[in-house]
């Protein structure tokens, strides 16, 4: 189809679609006549894919493009995919500033990630975001160690258990892929708008 | 203490620590002599709890506000706390665009949150969240209900049943509300780290 017609069925404003056009965030159409290609089903989904990331993961147009860029890599295991949604999907501010506590955070979350036995980057964002959420803890006063993150890994490898039990391994790698980008994005808002609703009602009445 | 020994106590900037004062995060202290001020170890606590709002909570200047005040107005039952929290943690962006799937998903989540029998407000922020969410997946054309919240609902719930026992019921209001405040904001960059961290194990050699 057309790019007003792709514009159309995507439900993404015309200028849109020509500005991720030029940042690289959709491929080129096939150029059917000067000044003028043809757009298929793909585009229309991937237009999907980065309103998505856009609305509900609230990513800036570089993550989006790290995030693509990484789903079109056919050379990416889904292990290393993992690890470059969950940068592209870290906070766009930069790292948080705990020093001198960091130092002692980031060894006590190290070990606490080798007990578990989980295989993940040493360089994995994850474990920089929980030091920080250690030191943090510490820097008001809680004297607590990293067995306080121990029953959330529970839970967390729990929920990533179903999660990608519910990814049809039939699927072809492409649709298997952006099916994990989604649901990280989308059931990460999910489940953080459901704990504090939780929240919510269990503090209801008690004063 | 003086002003600058507040600074270097808190380890926040002594110029910081003006601006916190002249935006009204930090009570005044008591006018010693003219243009002097004593300041007190609440002051200390207040300045660590803004720190990891901002840090760890990514908070802006309006949305501390908004909490700061909400901790010291002794009118609000903790009920009513947790929906301003829930409202100032909240994107900073505004609503998610998913017309025409919103209307639908709104009663659609309305109907949830009714059969699980929480007792959350109509106006809650979390409820248009889970609705955006979904009219999200239906417009990626995944044709589900409500019901796919469900098993992300059961573990919300048993986390805040934890999350709310571990707050000893002895603490003072201001300490036991700055505490759910703090455990809000951090335990749910804790949980979604880790949830990552999982995805990234449990996907190691699935190719």
């Amino acid at each position: 189809v057309r790019i007003s017609e792709l514009a159309h069925r995507s439900k993404v404003p015309l200028p849109t679609v020509k500005y991720y056009l030029r940042e690289g965030l959709l491929a080129p159409g096939t150029t059917t006549r000067p000044n003028q290609a043809d757009y298929g089903d793909e585009h229309v989904r991937r237009l999907r894919l980065i309103r998505v990331l856009r609305e509900i993961g609230r990513l800036d147009v570089g993550r989006i493009r790290e995030i693509v860029n990484a789903i079109d890599d056919g050379r990416l295991s889904r292990h290393a995919l993992f690890g470059t949604a969950a940068r592209a999907l870290a906070s766009e501010r930069g790292p948080a500033d705990f020093a001198p506590e960091m130092e002692r955070a980031r060894e006590d979350v190290d070990q606490l990630i080798g007990e578990l036995g989980w295989n993940v980057r040493g360089d994995a964002v994850g474990r920089r975001q929980l030091a920080e959420s250690l030191a943090a803890l510490r820097r008001l006063g809680r004297d607590v160690g990293p067995e306080v993150f121990r029953r959330y890994a529970a839970a967390a490898d729990e929920m990533a258990g179903w999660e990608l039990a519910s990814i049809d391994p039939e699927l072809p790698r492409a649709a298997a892929i952006e099916r994990m980008v989604v649901g990280t994005v989308v059931f990460e808002a999910v489940f953080n708008a459901l704990r504090r609703l939780a929240h919510e009602h269990r503090s209801a009445g008690s004063g």
